[in-house]
């Protein structure tokens, strides 16, 4: 059993973690922290974990549990707080050899420059850029492996990627994509705002961030790895167009990418079988990554950490479309960050997170 | 590990007994029934289950199983039929030796005039409502060990009993309810309807079946239990009213009762606090029913097998009014079914079916 | 034409004034007041407004209207403060000889001392009280005539009155009712607040307010007039219990009003045919109380100024069960308070709030 | 005062031409046809219409109106039958002289190929398609005075034609554009099917029609015509990718299209103001169309015929990205047909049409 600290409680990925490791075997909560709720017992902020089910007079989590304004001592920590404020987080605890999964963008973007420019602050530990391990399970598996710190993917990023990494690791495409990317209201955080406020949402659909949204730097830094790996010459980098919106559900985002194809060495592109071919075998054998037979809903994930992955090809234009879906909260976040922690300790990677989604 | 078939499969009740059975780890899927998709692969009608986790190989569910017309001979059966065609069911199942939770309402009402006034069509097997033990885990825990057939509760009667019979087994109020109750569509099943259709359900509440709902004598039969079980005289039994609600939500039912306290013997109505303890106590131990401090919202029990109940004094008129909720698929339906077949074969009551709701 | 302010625009009835005045052909709003939007354009507060359509030039709305803090001298002023300042805000405006229709509940309650105790603070102005007639049109059509204060009643509280009052009215009922009310969130208004943020109120059902909401004595004000009128003898005052209830949705209330009907001068209580007579009497020539042949939903009126009623007697318990819904932000609120003022000035009731409920 | 047939008056397109026209002065509903309810009154079927208020003892929407199987002699028809059935009606409409707004696909596409190849079946009536002008008023106002029969534009063709008309009018975009469409549910019409049943569709996001979508014709149609009036060579046609997706709300529809700008006269491409100064410029005037300030929200439009449209340059790839939105049952359909409708007749073109939208 490993103790864990959840740095940061009292926002959706705190609740989430709360929630998925009440049924983990292997990872104890014996911390919690949040300012706002410094000596609150855990169900008083969050009253459905009353109903957390003791086995032999254990779970993996205590409602009575009273947070605090530090963390205790712990093997592992997870970081729910701002980007910046992660990040000083994140300093401490691996100074006191704690073992850290940070869900905010403070060590996803390896440019400290990068970071500068869209996070527009000065990075308080660009060192341990290096030393973090950008969390997408499917690709950085091996390097997880008792890493120190994770950075955990964000949730617009971990579903475009999906979508996208078999393409370019395969070289089928162009290196010039579009994602369209909708996502629930969750996705938003616990804080107030009045886009997010119930009668300014319901009943609404809207683009946001066109100027320029942060998970852009972050798609485009991933996709540009896969895209070397796969012997692309991209001097000028990726041309990558990012569009989030937000629609009337609580959790899920679906991201439909547009791309254009290449001509194949038979000197035509590919069909969607041959294209689905290839993603099934991208993916084969992963446990949270599925090619769908029909267009996924994001409804198939609710509440798990699984994705669901879609490419055709639009005949008529040549385009390769990937329709893209997961659960914000989960293999979006805090799925996600439980499933590195699995890899960190060499546990099996489903371990805490298998189940499937709640449907309907 | 006890092989089990679900008769019906390709209902709500048969998705959500998927979802919840591919976490459990001593009951296998090995039968699913449905004459609408007869030699089709389960993952065809609920593409959602590709995502199924293996476990050395095994998942308590195999998203390619077959549906056939009749099941495979196995240790247990689930019938998600409409009533009538359950009843059939059964008597053929209990005849092959399958023990059997009966998901609809065929076996819940003990007095077979009873059922035929609201139910409207002669009852096939009379003799088996002897047999058939109601199961309401809480109250009928010790008659479930072993029982060949569980009459799964009504989902609007299990919020409204765990609402009102600790008022009742403490002689607290009036044989005389009111109960108001607020259903997610899920409620109405996966068979389509105008009401149900979603821009009609949706931004809409409504009352429905005012003259008359079959959850009421449902409810009737088990307080009328409760109450004579406590020595109420009700020789013309309980006056009950019973209004369900339809709103625009999945999963949850919200059940608020109203009811006429009694005066105690220090010549007075109990405080809201006396009242709380005498719930508290009355729940004390049980793993799925929770007093809560506040008033409960449906969406603490999305997805989960867990019940709260918030009773309070209204001090103006001395009426205890009582707040339950509750997953109208889960305790409302196939949690409870599952509680129901853990403690028929003596297993624990929790198994695969301990989590805490979805939330947000 | 009158000129009209509207007093604290940035909220749902100030914005909702708006839409329903820009087609109201007698009143054009020439002021707008609201301290946190100073300065601003009405269109940059609600950018819907743009879309305004101008008849030979002239619209009852120009979105480029300037708010300010204090109002400009009109013929009329809707008021839209949250109580107390609502209060002085109406004096100030009565001063200057400004007619007034408060939305807030500050002159509805006619006894002060009951004002303060559910209001928690000094009314400021008692002796208008007297001067305010209660804005329910179908009650006090008369006195609204010419009238220089209106009360406009509250939300709950109108979709309870028309509910129950033709049932005092004709000596239907026991004074002892029981009003289940379940309400759309926008009727919490425009501040934020973590109850109305949409991860947390979408799929989610809950009650409020269970120690006393100050709708309670406002009804029970209304329904004790309505039964004096005709002749109940209720020294002790009625007998009522009051529970409101969020439920998903942005619009919208659903009133379920349970009661006990009295034995009839036959020896027995009436029939539902009896009782829906009498409300169609009670209603008849009402441009927007309609008795529905079927429970009605909320969304028959979604964006309306109709409420619909349906009276049903329950045989078995001898109850009348009365269902009644309304659009919270119109016949709750705004749409109401322009029915009002189209009263004071003697034009046509409907003038501007005739159109039928947006649906699906 | 024109008279009006409404043929198919159960559809949502029914029922929201009877809502809209209830509040026109100019037309009266005489005829309303449904062969699955033929012999019953509009509001046995459509509840809300009890609601209808009467000016002078007269409205434009009698509720008691009995529906026929055939309709009525009439002045106009408007055509709410699904594509086929909608073309003989219009055949016989028109030999009797009546003028007629179709709202199918049946007289949308001029080249009759074009349409037997998406539509899959011989069109009955060709020779009208040079006929019938295309409903899109922005674009063919002129024409459609004293128009026979006008092709009212589809729900998801609208919202993305307003959107690119004035690019390509202005020679801003290169002939390759992605339109990734987000539509509620309403528009999928009142037919029942698993994928619009509420506790399928809520909560859920997915695409739909990847293989081909019939708008998308439609789209490439009129975008060529647009091209080519502005001096494209387009040989091959226009290269455009139209992906549908369905969230969870009720109306509304919001387009993103993508497309990359041309260089200008200047040597480069431009800047996000000077596109929105040629877009304001564009539609000028116009009582409809508003270029936005800020990203528009679907909800802006609620139960208006108004439709926002917001171009924004992406300047690290030099596209042109238009967001746009609009109520796909008003101005996507019915509000549209009635805007046709009163250009028909010289009628001013707003008249009975020119509410905000409801919001929240």
């Amino acid at each position: 059993m490993k103790s864990v600290s959840i740095i940061g409680v009292t926002s959706y990925t705190g609740v989430e973690l709360l929630r998925l490791l009440s049924q983990h075997p292997e990872f104890v909560v014996t911390s919690a922290t949040a300012r706002s709720a410094m000596g609150k017992r855990l169900d008083e902020i969050f009253p459905q974990l009353a109903a957390v089910v003791y086995k032999d007079g254990k779970a993996a989590v205590d409602p009575a549990l009273i947070i605090t304004e530090e963390p205790e001592q712990t093997d592992l920590a997870f970081v729910c707080l701002p980007h910046a404020a992660a990040a000083e987080s994140v300093v401490k605890l691996l100074e006191r050899g704690v073992k850290v999964v940070d869900l905010s963008a403070d060590f996803r973007l390896r440019d400290v420059h990068v970071y500068e420019e869209w996070y527009k602050h000065i990075h308080p530990a660009p060192a341990l850029l290096e030393t973090a391990v950008y969390g997408l399970c499917e690709r950085y598996r091996e390097r997880l492996h008792n890493a120190p710190l994770v950075a955990n993917p964000g949730c617009h990023v971990t579903t475009a990627l999906l979508a996208l990494i078999p393409a370019f690791a395969n070289n089928l495409i162009e290196p010039d994509v579009i994602i369209d990317s909708k996502t629930g209201i969750s996705g938003a955080g616990r804080s107030l705002a009045l886009p997010n406020h119930f009668a300014e949402a319901n009943e609404g659909a809207d683009a946001y961030a066109l100027t320029g949204h942060r998970h852009m730097p972050e798609i485009k830094q991933e996709l540009e790895v896969a895209a070397s790996d796969a012997g692309y010459p991209i001097p000028n980098g990726l041309r990558i167009t990012f569009v989030p919106h937000r629609i009337p559900m609580t959790r899920g985002i679906l991201s439909t990418s547009y791309t254009n194809l290449r001509v194949n060495a038979d000197g035509r592109v590919p069909t969607t079988d041959e294209v689905r071919t290839i993603y099934k075998d991208y993916y084969a054998g992963e446990p949270f990554v599925h090619v769908a037979d029909q267009p996924p809903q994001t409804k198939w994930t609710y509440g798990s950490n699984h994705c669901f992955v879609y490419p055709i090809v639009d005949t008529r234009t040549n385009r390769l479309i990937v329709v893209s879906c997961l659960d914000n909260l989960v293999k979006g976040a805090v799925g996600q960050a439980i499933q590195c922690a699995n890899l960190v300790y060499g546990l099996p990677e489903t371990l805490g997170i298998a189940g499937v989604g709640v449907n309907p």
